[in-house]
């Protein structure tokens, strides 16, 4: 395939110390960095500096890992991107957010009034929550089935469109002699009855700067993939081969036609754990370091713990058993955990070196190589249809960002493939996707003035 | 009563362009400002210039009052605050939050990231939110019974206190050899089953600066002093009189000493809306000027709402009906409702007059006179058993804050009533309150590792 003439889009995803679960074992890692958000702004500034898209948290509700055997829990991420937001003035900013343990008038203001504060950079990236740990954090045993939690997913997102869209943009009139702030046409109810909530509206918050924050979605189950294709604007991916990822960027671009939606108006960005040296040697020697900073037994009953099994039937030294659960049968991260077993058969991994690859990226893409070597495997994925960019995610942190901004960044420029500056101010313009118009525009007799 | 030893405490409450409904109309005020970060910024460090303890938000989940009338809901508190808190280094952050409709976790969690995030000066003002209005976007028909929104809120503090604890002070060892991060000892469930939650922790966010962030609460019927008297560190209160002041003042100490608690453990702010002239003609015409800009039609309606009347049957020139509802038959702002009837019938105010009194500071005292006179007013309430310090409530902003940070606090300062720098690093410090042990010390047993 031919060199594509638009631009590829980079995400920095952010995560502690690094995305290796024995990053904090470095000499060089702040072990209390996680909970530091001096720490965090120097990493937005960084990743501004290379004019990334955006920057993204992971989250869930819950005791996500060990605390015994790394930084566990993270600061709640609407409160850290918005202290982002002051350290920074281009780069997008996306949170993750549960739509199963939040209620959508709570969280689509919040997610509005990041959109304020940061002048049009917030980004949502929407999950459902696999997990008993966040489940019983909610009055829940477990939980709940896939197929409820994308349900009440997609009823959210109806309510929390129609709030963002309860304000018509010009709805502020400001008429001080006539003592009329907003006109009460452009301000009105969303009165919502669904299955899973009851919402009048409208929203106390005004129409923010890209209308709707950016809407990102990272599940690849079959519900995930039905869900991104109606709502999500750029989908998070683990792929590991290019094959697997051409094959998902395909299905997910032909479901979002069948949609009637543009294909380009949804970006696919896989997950890339760069392991970068000046060399190969040096790239493989951070590799070994690390790897060899994992706590095996740990590590082992993690494992378990996904694949369902007791941590005595995984041996180290041999390979995963042939009697697994099939993916039909896993409520919780499903695509993940097919992901994860197909990884260790198609390599024929022992469960040693399957924890290794784990390490690193938790099933996404790791690649070793020098800065032209993981240039040159951006761009493989991006001109043979596998991706519209990529989810960097840096081993170590600081240093891995650090390392991709300066000297893999600066290729991509070079190349043509990257912006060397910014040319928008939201985050929406970053990825080159519309602001919606607002309901008033499109439907201006549906709804209730208040 | 003679001068007090200790120095009072000072709140900045900080509403869009002032607690005057009609501020917004003034030729000085940008009608925008509401939603608009960098005027909250230039607030927040105003306040700070004026070494004030902290500064406060009010806030509702739903669309408070009419956006046709007045500028009409806000940012998000928690987002809010966390952009104030980048633009500040001293000054206390307080956010209003439901506990009628929020998730513990959820909240605890945001409460402690914010603690985090400003180095230990989050505060939050715990209500259980009045009105039709939030109830209908979560759900409900009307807001729940008085009774039962206090007995959740009661349990909502039994599980985040437990949920900021579930972490020991020094759970993270950090040890990078072992590869142990924290001591799995020090991190443990709550394993919390009452009759609204079910929440087993841990929380996910290690124990904050603070401990637990300030607690305070404004309500001020029987059941609101109940809580207050319970968990209240700080307790705003909107009360008219001397004498008002000083039964709540010795009630609220009693109720907290009742508990055990020590009396100086919970500081007592009346609000003030201070309306400041350099002379007493000034500060007359200001008055004038801010009353002559309500629109009396729009304020009948709302005041008729609030004691749950026709607004037909209230007539601007006359006084308020004879026969309206008892305290017991209103399932709302129980104390401010009777704040406002109280008022009218003491001072024999016609509806077009109680309208301008609510106008200033919806039921909080309206004061206006010199510095000198501000001065004073603070001091005779400070030293005669009716405050801990004050709730400011600026009708205009930013002017109304800027001329009481320039000429009324050097005026308390100079009498010794004031701090003229900042002496500790915590909001807590700012008040002179504790920071709470963790339950690891306190009762080391109880509770399950994870």
């Amino acid at each position: 395939m031919s060199k594509r003439a638009e631009e590829l889009h980079l995400n920095a995803f952010l995560m502690g110390v690094g995305h290796h679960e024995a990053a904090w074992r470095l000499p060089e890692s702040d072990p209390y960095a996680g909970w530091d958000v001096a720490h965090y702004q120097n990493l937005a500034r960084i990743a501004e500096r290379g004019k990334l898209d955006s920057l993204f948290l992971a989250d869930s509700p819950g005791q996500h890992g060990d605390p015994a055997r790394r930084p566990a829990g993270q600061l709640e991420p609407t409160v850290l991107l918005t202290a982002l937001a002051g350290a920074t003035e281009h780069i997008g900013l996306i949170a993750t957010a549960s739509t199963s343990y939040n209620e959508p008038y709570n969280l689509a203001r919040r997610f509005a009034s990041l959109d304020h504060v940061s002048g049009g950079r917030a980004g949502w990236n929407i999950v459902t929550t696999a997990g008993a740990d966040a489940a019983r954090n909610f009055g829940l045993d477990d939980t709940p089935p896939h197929k409820e939690r994308y349900a009440r997913a997609d009823e959210f997102l109806e309510v929390s469109t129609r709030l963002w869209d309860s304000w018509a943009d010009d709805a502020i009139v400001a008429d001080k002699s006539a003592g009329v702030h907003a006109d009460a046409a452009k301000v009105r109810k969303i009165d919502h009855a669904g299955r899973f909530f009851r919402v009048d509206g409208p929203l106390n918050v005004p129409r923010s700067p890209q209308g709707h924050p950016l809407l990102v979605q990272a599940g690849s189950s079959q519900n995930g993939k039905a869900f991104a294709a109606r709502w999500a604007e750029a989908v998070f991916t683990a792929q590991q081969t290019l094959q697997e990822a051409q094959a998902f960027y395909a299905d997910l671009k032909q479901r979002a036609a069948a949609h009637g939606r543009d294909p380009h108006g949804i970006k696919i960005l896989p997950g890339i754990v760069p392991v970068i040296g000046d060399t190969e040697a040096e790239a493989a020697d951070l590799d070994r370091e690390l790897d060899r900073l994992i706590s095996p037994e740990f590590a082992r009953r993690q494992l378990a713990r996904l694949l369902k099994l007791d941590p005595d039937a995984l041996d180290l030294d041999d390979r995963l058993p042939d009697d697994l659960p099939s993916e039909d049968e896993i409520e919780g991260a499903k695509s993940r955990y097919t992901l994860i077993v197909d990884l260790a058969r198609r390599e024929k991994l022992t469960v040693r070196q399957l924890i290794g690859r784990l390490g690193g990226g938790r099933g996404h893409r790791t690649f070793t190589g020098t800065p032209v070597q993981v240039a040159d495997a951006i761009e493989e994925w991006f001109d043979n249809g596998a991706a519209d960019g990529f989810n960097i995610m840096p081993p170590v942190l600081p240093s891995g960002l650090e390392v991709f901004v300066d000297k893999v960044v600066p290729i991509l420029q070079e190349r043509g493939r990257f912006r060397t500056d910014y040319t928008g101010t939201t985050l929406r313009e970053h990825y080159g996707l519309p602001r919606p118009a607002d309901s008033f525009t499109t439907s201006p007799a549906v709804g209730v003035s208040v």
